[in-house]
């Protein structure tokens, strides 16, 4: 079919929309792909809907391809189930939740894994009925605090989410792993720069979790990515390697000394080398420094509690807020205030040392690095003075050990993969083991091979359907519009009429028509009164990967042919559809 | 590609579910195709997906064929648009409303009129850019009081709305006449049995619309349809040929009788046959007596006001309150209730008489058969007693006309087309000339040809794309289960393996195989442990056009092909594939 740019509703824009910080997002809306309607809440204009059902269709047939089967759920729903699963709560204010004309609560679904894990429930009761996949392509909502970069976080959205229900663990490894296959072809057929990163898994321990991250500095999630290209992992799904442990035995004695202004780490090191003060031997460096930051930790639940807590870096090392609330999960940490301080007077700000904390009855955790024997600078919990000396396992015992430093550039990879590097990246698919946590929790039991009642493990599986319009855009666009893979570009060809001459015109109808007809999708400029400047300008905007000018070569019996980003040649008009095809063919291979 | 029904998501139900009251809800859950997730709430379930799809995708090939261009609105929705059209107060209950995490109000959308003008407000600004259609297919809510029948009316259902922007007048005739002639063919293709009636347009007086009705006794729209089946109307839609007018002058006085115990239109023509007592010379009939029905009207808007109001009808009909609410629209009305009439003693209740409303200063609205000249029993105002022979425009005067009345069955058909019939049917779809009411509301105007501002006109479209699921079962199904049309069936083909024998089960593959190949749609039905007998009642229950049973013919090189509902054969197996295609390609055309 050929579409009509005379006809197709459609605006293309000169300015930047004032809301948008990423080039994704100023060029699908200046090229009339998307339009914001509240935030975070987007409108699909033809252009963009194009593009998204051609992904959809990408990522349908490779769960087909894996034997999942198709359904489609409810966006809106019963509160109960989340209720029995507790994610009515944890999920806070992230849930929409309303109430209908009747009072029932209701919300809008964010994930669906009560829900598809009820469906099973009902239908099924016989091992003989596993292995199942299930999946939908479905609007999803998440009342994100700060939805950004139009369509990348987006409080509506559409996902596709999978789910796996096994009696065995062996079984939901082979969902897992064709999951992970299956995302594997997807994302390669969308011509997506992606790294798998390993995840956490949170509360569900050993099972596995992995993300598949498009590699972008628009990125909000940072993973790091081992030298020799075999490790990637989230930042919070990174363990750090513990610090050698040595004997206390030996060690010279904690002295308190007087540190004048000394309230950051870089004055700290300073003043020890003017007092020639030295650790293990050695001269003071920032990493052999003790940060003991206070954190007041809120853990949910009935009983919802918040106390302090001492967490212990490495002074050249900033806590990374997003690994340590991993490491938490599901509680949540801030920064402890001046009024925690002044209610907590051994705590005294900007001079915290580790053993404030156990004394006092307050928790305190240290980093991998921090283990018996290590000899630290430390706040000596009292103003203007620091301790030197502090041994570990000697002068201060921590409850446990905790993921919350920074990760940094050059950081040792593990298992002899080289150094890592920090990278930026936006989720695109997530894969993940539940185990039987769904199940246990809604009550989900199979009659298994020896007649009892077994609880099936389950795998839980995303893909960001929408947010992949936005990711292909960022990693192809250039500094003159979009620039669209062939898999999954509204149109294949984009035909310009640049030549006011009837018979030319006369000619690009007919071309735009055979190259539809020989299967493509065609995009006809045929805006009589803009001209050829203003339709190339367009023509690069809207970023078609293959570009057919009818111009002035027309009278020798040429079309300029343009692969959008790359070369441009004359080819002949009477071939010229011919030489088309065989080109998309090659982009397709 | 083939399904089989040994991997499919299925569970057939024997039991019908306990909510369900209409054929196709029972067979739609038993068959597997929905599930119900929470009231007037489902979930789409491999059958039930595939059949929606299906009819989607012809909706969209006609839309398309009008040169409507499909984009896809939110369905979470800001407040303002609905607050300026009117809309956030005037549905009610109807709305799903909610506040976001910033306490902003959002809705669900019911409908999308003040979204698509607003996004042609902000893309568009010269007629050159008209005219225009726009088309989503795409989840919609409404909060229904009585969500029933299971997707028939439901609370998130699946819609698709277009809209028509034009200039001028004569464009939206043409933009309607197109929907009309697309929505034909939709409903043709998809082989629904509707009828086109004519519709109230509310409050835009003279506009045009009409609504679609499949013809179904589950339906819960009542319409009329001529004799000669040329008119079809919503019962709200029929307008009441005027009574004539007679003269006043030379008819009888009224007269105050005393009627012991007649608060029946019954008892009254009873009282009067015994008493001999004559309207117009003729003995008195129910037609003759007037009923005065007083009505408690409560109008819409800022002053929200409640009051009073008289409703004259014959005697010999009900007052049918969708009609009387369709005449009375914005404003919602009741039955007075006891306080009221204590609080109005000149209403004597039982016995109230035209004449009362006036004189008391209350509006009273008349029956157009009710006209000047016409001469009434009426209650007289006072506990057993009626009035004989009042004379409207002598002894009593409406302030208006209305169309309150039931419509009968029998009752004369609009010009010339015989007698009316009453039917029962379910909205499928809706075109409807909007005007400029939301254009006006949404302040959206465009340069014409002038170069001035003016305010284009609209049109809406809609069709209950996910209601047609049911309207289609409803409409085909039969005593042993579903019956689904070809252009609609999830599969076109169901082949049973009904013959142990593996020679027979390879060839049932094969067959199957091959009529994938011949690009059909195959379920294939290889249980292993299941009987031929439960087999059978499973391809009644799901309701595929074509079955193939392989079984004991199968020795003899035959297998048996069923059409659902209709004649059966024995048909060669090596011909197999040719014979089926053959009888799909003539059921198709």
């Amino acid at each position: 079919m050929i579409t009509r740019m005379s006809e197709m509703f459609l605006r293309t824009l000169r300015d930047d929309p004032a809301d948008a910080e990423v080039a994704s997002h100023k060029l699908l809306v200046r090229a009339g792909y998307v339009r914001r309607t509240a935030p975070g809440i987007y409108t699909w204009l033809p252009l963009g809907l194009k593009v998204l059902r051609n992904i959809e269709k990408v990522v349908r047939e490779e769960m087909e391809a894996i034997g999942a089967q198709e359904i489609c759920l409810p966006a809106l729903l019963p509160r109960e189930p989340y209720e029995q699963s507790n994610r009515w709560d944890e999920y806070g204010d992230l849930l929409f939740k309303l109430k209908d004309r009747k009072g029932n609560d209701c919300l809008l679904g964010p994930t669906h894994e009560e829900m598809f894990t009820l469906l099973v429930k009902d239908m099924y009761n016989s091992y003989k009925d596993l292995p199942l996949v299930l999946f939908q392509i479905q609007t999803k909502y998440r009342d994100e605090e700060r939805p950004r970069a139009g369509i990348l976080r987006g409080r509506e959205f559409i996902m596709k989410d999978s789910y796996s229900f096994d009696m065995a663990d062996s079984g939901l490894d082979d969902a897992y792993d064709k999951h992970r296959r299956a995302y594997q072809k997807i994302f390669n057929r969308l011509g997506v720069n992606y790294a798998i990163c390993k995840a956490m898994a949170g509360a569900m321990g050993g099972s596995r979790s992995e993300e598949f991250l498009a590699v972008s500095p628009a990125g909000e999630d940072t993973f790091v990515m081992s030298t020799d290209g075999q490790f990637a992992a989230n930042a919070e799904a990174v363990v750090t390697e513990p610090g050698t442990p040595r004997p206390i035995e030996g060690q010279p004695e904690a002295e308190v000394r007087e540190t004048p202004d000394c309230t950051t780490i870089e004055a700290l090191v300073d003043w020890a080398g003017r007092e020639d003060v030295t650790i293990n031997g050695h001269k003071v460096t920032a990493a052999d420094t003790l940060k003991c930051i206070v954190l007041k930790v809120t853990y949910p639940g009935e009983k919802k509690k918040t106390e302090l807590v001492g967490v212990l870096v490495p002074g050249d090392r900033e806590v990374d807020f997003k690994r340590l609330e991993a490491a938490l999960e599901p509680a949540v940490a801030e920064m402890a205030e001046d009024k925690d301080f002044k209610a907590h007077d051994f705590l005294v700000k900007g001079y915290v040392g580790p053993d404030a904390f156990t004394k006092n009855g307050l928790k305190v955790y240290a980093d991998p690095r921090v283990v018996d024997g290590t000899c630290w600078i430390t706040g000596a919990n009292k103003p203007g003075h620091h301790a030197v000396n502090m041994v570990c396992g000697r002068d201060f015992t921590p409850d446990g050990v905790i993921e919350a430093a920074e990760i940094k550039e050059g950081d040792t990879a593990p298992d002899g993969h080289g150094t890592l590097t920090l990278k930026r990246g936006i989720e695109i698919g997530h894969i993940f083991q539940l185990g039987r946590k769904y199940s246990e929790a809604m009550e989900l039991k199979i009659l298994d091979e020896s007649g009892k009642l077994a609880t099936p493990t389950m795998g839980s599986y995303g893909i960001g359907v929408s947010r992949l319009v936005g990711v292909i855009a960022e990693q192809t666009l250039d500094d003159k519009g979009l620039n669209w893979p062939v898999a999954v570009a509204p149109f294949t060809v984009h035909v310009v009429i640049a030549n006011k001459d009837d018979a030319a015109r006369q000619a690009a109808e007919e071309l735009a028509a055979d190259l539809s007809a020989a299967g493509l999708d065609v995009l006809l400029d045929d805006r009589p009164k803009v001209s050829p400047g203003v339709k190339f300008k367009d023509s690069e905007l809207l970023g078609m990967p293959f570009v057919v000018v009818v111009g002035r070569g027309f009278a020798d019996g040429t079309v300029e042919l343009r692969r959008r980003g790359g070369e441009q040649s004359e080819i002949d008009y009477t071939a010229a559809v011919d030489t088309i095809t065989a080109a998309v063919r090659k982009a397709r291979s």
